[in-house]
């Protein structure tokens, strides 16, 4: 099935406790396109300035990612600085929004086709003109933050009441549903519109809730984690791309989604911006993965109770 | 095999937000007992004052655990009084030690055979004491806590050269081993003593790190938790419990064990003290534990690579 990604493709600089890039390539779409790219063919949406140097991307080519509508218009690309006290929060320093500030995402004709498509983190208005552009999908998924849900709740609301899927970080979650339980939350977000809801609990991996039944996934141990930017939209295109290519939309295909998306995260942390994903190999990913289901085997046989 | 622990019975007085317990029944070796009573047959080695009822332990009598070695003295009962601010951590408002203060764990002839052993957490020293006592145990763990780490690190580094595993909370983890990356303080603590290190993450679940290999299992999410006293006590009589009846110890047996403690402290955060554990049934315990295995059910096909 057609991935259509529409996001930010950007210019980022970080800072963590493990040292600093700057002025590197980042953006949501960049990560989602990256690690959906070992899974499918995704086709990226998105908008750069004229400063961008459009080979950055010859990686995501080279990977089958379909890169024909990233724009080049007048003017600079997004910018985002941020900072990393721990490795838990970002602290945004500045946000330039640049060419992002007009933005209206154009998806062409056969991209309006598409079966499967992801909202990345993006206003929740311009999220809802993708989806007014789109035909006949059969998944949908969205990505949101806190920003949105403070300041922008009316379209966020309307954004969830049209997609399948939401994706949103654990303390988001709460936030959008107003509850301190964390299932709680996601079955109150269940009601307000996406039938499946995966929350994002950093280095405690990923919970899935679809059709009342719960899934857990661990985050893949790391002794290692230089940078933890671009984390959630790895594990989005990780799942989104092993959707893509699932046979059909069920609990199975959902839970090896959550799993790859997963690997893929594990894989953005471990260097700064798209260093990890940039060299990153077939071989390592189904590596990974194999250790990942190797750290969740065990013996489902009764227990045997005295 | 024969499983003894040796650890706390207490009158506890907690409050949470969810609710208060006023003197009612506690202690580290009974919320054990309560939990491994389901899965084998727990000899409890403990020390009681002239105030305590023992009929108070009639409910783990009717399950199987042996209290011939409950101890009643002089004096009074050990009491515990905290609160929670939120469920993620204890502020204790009062220990009185009272009879504790003088107690010296005696294991009678038999237990000195014990091939299982757990050491709940008391102080280091007679935790050693214990060691001294048994003669060819298979398996020995020990629990342990801040405490001990900061006021009794000698003892506890001797406890650690002397036991197969050890259980422990991740901040507490973090703290024995001076490091600030989980899957790092895991490594070293191995590197202490003890083969299994065994990492409880409260409401994210646990971790065990054997023989370079990692297994993780979910919390079971639960949208009511009234009281977290006693959980990791549980998810230890649980994973002791599992361990005594296995046929072998060894990795298999060992993700068992994680698995069915985290099914016991799923039920001992559901009520305050052991009020939960008292009126818990084996049907529901099975119950639980297939519903922790669906939850962490997927298909481990090769992922499909672009």
């Amino acid at each position: 099935m057609a991935l259509v990604v529409v996001g930010s493709v950007a210019i980022d600089s970080i800072r963590t406790p493990f040292g600093e890039m700057n002025e590197g390539l980042g953006g949501s779409a960049t990560y989602f396109s990256a690690a959906a790219g070992f899974l499918c063919h995704p086709q990226l949406v998105a908008i750069v300035g004229e400063d961008f140097d459009l080979h950055e991307l010859d990686f995501l080519r080279e990977r089958g990612v379909d890169l024909s509508t990233v724009r080049t218009v007048e003017g600079k690309t997004f910018r985002w600085k941020g900072v990393y006290e721990d490795l838990n929060e970002a602290k945004t320093l500045a946000t330039e929004l640049n060419v992002f500030q007009n933005f209206a995402p154009e998806l062409n004709d056969a991209q309006r086709d598409a079966e499967v498509v992801f909202l990345a983190n993006i206003q929740p208005t311009l999220q809802l003109s993708v989806l007014d552009q789109v035909r006949k999908p059969r998944f949908v998924a969205a990505d949101t933050m806190n920003l949105w849900i403070q300041s922008a709740r009316e379209p966020l609301l309307e954004v969830l009441r049209r997609v399948d899927m939401i994706v949103i970080n654990e303390g988001e979650a709460r936030m959008l549903a107003d509850e301190r339980n964390t299932i709680s939350a996601a079955k109150k977000i269940r009601d307000m519109g996406p039938r499946v809801v995966v929350i994002k609990r950093g280095e405690f991996g990923a919970l899935l809730f679809h059709e009342d039944r719960f899934f857990f996934a661990p985050a893949v141990p790391l002794e290692t984690v230089l940078d933890p930017t671009g984390a959630g939209d790895s594990f989005a295109g990780g799942f989104m791309g092993s959707i893509a290519c699932a046979s059909c939309i069920n609990d199975d295909s959902l839970r090896r989604g959550v799993i790859a998306g997963t690997v893929m995260a594990s894989f953005a942390v471990q260097g700064f911006g798209l260093q990890r994903m940039r060299t990153l190999s077939s071989a390592e990913v189904q590596a990974r993965y194999s250790a990942l289901c190797e750290m969740m085997r065990f013996d489902h046989a009764p227990l045997a109770l005295a």
